[in-house]
């Protein structure tokens, strides 16, 4: 280890839904000497889409390599620093985004049989094609008395590496035939930028854990029984039969890399992660310390000492050992969209700018327009776990103004926040604190203030306006040796800012009647605990559902 | 009376929500040779609002003085006809509007007294400031087991005469005081320029009828002991103890405005109506045949012979004898929100245009939006009767367009059509065919044929654009005598267009999916059948009503 007092810069690089990032930091503070940002070449913002189907994303995995040289590259270069005191690159990836590849571990987009082809893309997070297989594999877990599905809240979802590798078997054979295996992109880029092949890949356990049904308490991943019974031969495609954590090194940078990007062959990279548990490493999460990544969707990430040994969280994303820090379990929940549901809202629905609509709705006092929405317009993450939900506002009148209906949408996200937070509570993490990064939070005072108002708690900022950049290069600064852990590395390069939101008492009161009713819309559209209108027909939970079977139908999809 | 192929003219003045009309129509053809539109002077649109208090409506009474003088002047002019050729005129108006007036009839508008204060102004139908009054007035009619709601669906509107005049006499006392009576706007035009006296004063039993429980059953209007037990001394405002209908004269136009508006003095003018009823007339109505006036809320009207004796219809607005036409009883139903849901969505929320919009929508197949909406906007006025409820929209998800919610609100008004037909038939209301009138029926193909296909019945279209007008013509053709009765006026006058909209049996059949997801969120939200929802820690009947509840603390006005 050299000595922490000394010059030496790590690389942390983020790729994101619509961009891929690359910072370079000093590891003796955290300061951020250099960033380069570069939009993804193709698709809709990066996006491969199929306008016959709105629930498929995809990307193109040429993106993913062009990403890592041009930001890496450029970053290197802004900086100014000397090439050689860089001692190690972390690199975190949106997630469960798994690749088909072929033996040698290329992606089998890039080959020309396959470049047409939206199956052999990566399958985007927010890629839903795959929700009648999620569906199927959590049943058939439960069926079984598998314990697969216990520690992602029960259940699993579309957006997760086996809906989307079985989908895949069952749409597309031809894709299927030619794929080796899939691979989590948050493995495929240091597998790449290492030119580490296939049967020596690191599998990160943060997308094993959290997205694969990895988990030390079977042993690793389902077993070769339960994936061939979803589908023969889905067995296959399971790879690194042990997954470890960000603190290891999943290779040293290839020479070919190392030259395009202007530094020296074999600086150690660290094993990936999904970008925000390293956002929240990023933001200092640590026991007690509840981290919101919010962008287009949310992330949630809380961190308990391993031997505290909490009992599994129903409607909780996941809960791994060792997926966000070392030594402790990492719990994963979140928002399937936030970020998103802004945008769709004033660009899609009303054309105006956040800033108009956010000025409008910031003079609105909580219950003056007498709205409530339903957050689930990409479906519901946490805590129902059900891609088959849809938005609903309730309320309007002939006077209901954009910025009503904006602030209304903004308030349904909150309301979403704080059903996580008080699940999570009843079983048993601690929470001292609430630490927010991510587009949100930098750029919404408006949505911050609200979630301190709604949530009754202060909403505190990340220092870095890009957590989850540096933390992958907390963990590059980890393996290149400049700190001892990744405790003592965040205490010297993350923290948060002296500004942040303060809940006001009174306007808590109205959002705590408001979270009434929007509890009372949560439980009955949302199923819960078998909630029925009699006389009504049938349950208000299958009305969201039928209307997606209606829509699937009309469009010729089913 | 006169030879019925002598040529003779009859003029129909329609005092409508934004402006006032009059036409000059042939006795022997229907043929409208003049027509004269002026939009009122006073108010956004002809309405005094308060920022404060979206339920409010008001209308300056000056605006109705000169609205007649202005539009029957320049139509008489316009039609190059002899004056003295004029046999009859008939009004309508919007209702209930009450106007508090003196002893004179003077409105107390118009005096300067009086011209800041709105509550001296005319109560527009759709003020909603009385839902407390209406909601009192329901239950202690109830609760006295007395008769007064029966004829109008079991429940008092805020939207009429009562409920107003109750909440004034509640919340200002010095209008109050100052009011020798209200007097609906149907009746009072008509007084107005006949100079009729309020002792002498003609009431018309559409509006008697249908907004101030009025009815032979119980000898008239309500108790005096019924009435001062809502307020003491609010018998005192009512008049004429005897109500008629409309081919009735009112009186015999007065000189000051046979002058100014270059008629003989004495043309007689016919009983006042409300504007849909007499646009029912001017669109053909009969039994069997159902007429929706559909402009910015909806109107539905029937008749039945009087003694079919039907049953009382629950949620069904009136049944009132002789209100929409002599010897038959009048059935009034409605939908208190149509063009103002999609004007309010195209203008106030997406700045789109309905040509814009409606293109869109035109080419999207019923259910591939995926949503489904109430009708809510302003309440429900049947079936569910209830002032106190408000938009929904369902099944958003983050590429919803504003086409398909512009085109979800259009099938949700449908919705709501058939829900009333729906209830009209199962109480033995007989329905062969749907005529169709007003600016929707007029200017939007896509909601008739979405009302064709959710009815799965054709949607014949009135030959006259401007039905109400007509209809109000109609019965000044017939207190002139230039028909011996209203059936014989209205099949000379009145008739149905060759197009017309038919159902599509594929679309018909997606929308019976629909509906029944509608009937879900409409029973659930409605508290049809007293639906609860258990676990969801309470009733969803009882959302809508607590967020308006919280709307108005939020607002500082409860």
């Amino acid at each position: 280890m050299s000595n922490r007092n000394e010059e030496a810069y790590s690389i942390g690089v983020d790729y994101g839904t619509n961009s891929v990032r690359a910072i370079v930091v000093d590891v003796r503070t955290g300061d951020e000497l250099a960033t380069s940002v570069w939009a993804y070449a193709h698709g809709e913002d990066g996006v491969l889409l199929d306008e016959r189907d709105p629930n498929l994303a995809r990307q193109h995995p040429a993106d993913y390599d062009e990403g890592f040289v041009l930001t890496v590259r450029a970053a290197v270069a802004e900086a100014g620093i000397d090439p050689a005191l860089v001692v190690g690159i972390g690199i975190d990836t949106t997630g469960s985004t798994p690749i088909p590849v072929d033996a040698h571990g290329v992606a089998l987009g890039l080959k020309p049989d396959f470049r047409h082809d939206l199956e052999a893309m990566a399958w985007l997070w927010k890629d839903h094609t795959s929700h009648e297989e999620a569906t199927e594999i959590t049943a058939r877990s439960r069926e079984q008395g598998a314990p697969y599905v216990s520690k992602c809240g029960g259940a699993y979802s579309s957006e997760w590496y086996w809906s989307k590798a079985l989908r895949c078997a069952r749409i597309n054979p031809r894709v299927a035939a030619a794929t080796h295996s899939w691979v989590e992109l948050a493995d495929y880029v240091p597998a790449l930028v290492t030119e580490t092949a296939l049967p020596a890949l690191k599998r990160g356990i943060c997308a094993a854990g959290h997205k694969a049904m990895y988990h030390p308490d079977w042993g690793g991943l389902p077993s070769a029984e339960f994936l061939d019974g979803l589908s023969p031969g889905l067995s296959r495609w399971r790879y690194s039969s042990k997954a470890v954590p960000s603190n290891r090194i999943a290779g040293l940078l290839a020479a070919s890399y190392a030259h395009r990007v202007g530094l020296p062959v074999g600086v150690p990279v660290a094993v990936g992660a999904i970008d925000a548990h390293h956002g929240a490493v990023g933001a200092g999460v640590a026991p007690g310390t509840f981290v919101k990544i919010m962008g287009t969707s949310s992330c949630d990430c809380m961190v308990a000492p391993l031997d505290a040994a909490l009992p599994d969280i129903p409607g909780v994303c996941g809960m791994v050992p060792e997926s966000i820090l070392p030594g402790m379990v990492g719990i994963e929940a979140g928002q399937s969209a936030v970020g998103d549901i802004f945008h769709w809202f004033s660009h899609r629905l009303v054309g105006m700018s956040h800033a108009e609509l956010s000025e409008a709705a910031s003079k609105l006092k909580p219950g003056e327009s007498g709205l409530v929405a339903l957050d689930w317009h990409n479906g519901n993450r946490n805590v129902l776990a059900d891609p088959l939900l849809s938005g609903l506002i309730v309320g309007e009148s002939l006077h209901t103004t954009p910025a009503e209906i904006y602030r209304a949408l903004i308030e349904a996200t909150a309301f979403g926040a704080l059903k996580i937070i008080e699940r999570v509570e009843e079983y048993g993490v601690r929470i001292d604190r609430v630490v927010n990064c991510g587009g949100i939070a930098e750029k919404s005072p408006l949505a911050m203030q609200v979630y301190a108002d709604v949530c009754a708690r202060p909403m505190l900022l990340s220092r870095s306006s890009q957590a989850p950049a540096l933390g992958a290069a907390v963990f590059g600064a980890v393996v290149g040796g400049a700190h001892a852990n990744v405790a003592t590395a965040q205490r010297a390069m993350t923290g948060v800012r002296s500004d942040g939101y303060q809940p006001d008492v009174a306007r808590a009161e109205v959002y705590r009647q408001l979270y009434g009713v929007y509890s009372q819309l949560h439980d009955a559209f949302g199923g819960v605990d078998g909630v029925e209108a009699p006389g009504s027909g049938g349950k208000l939970h299958g009305v969201m559902k039928e209307l997606l079977s209606i829509r699937g139908r009309a469009r010729g999809l089913a």
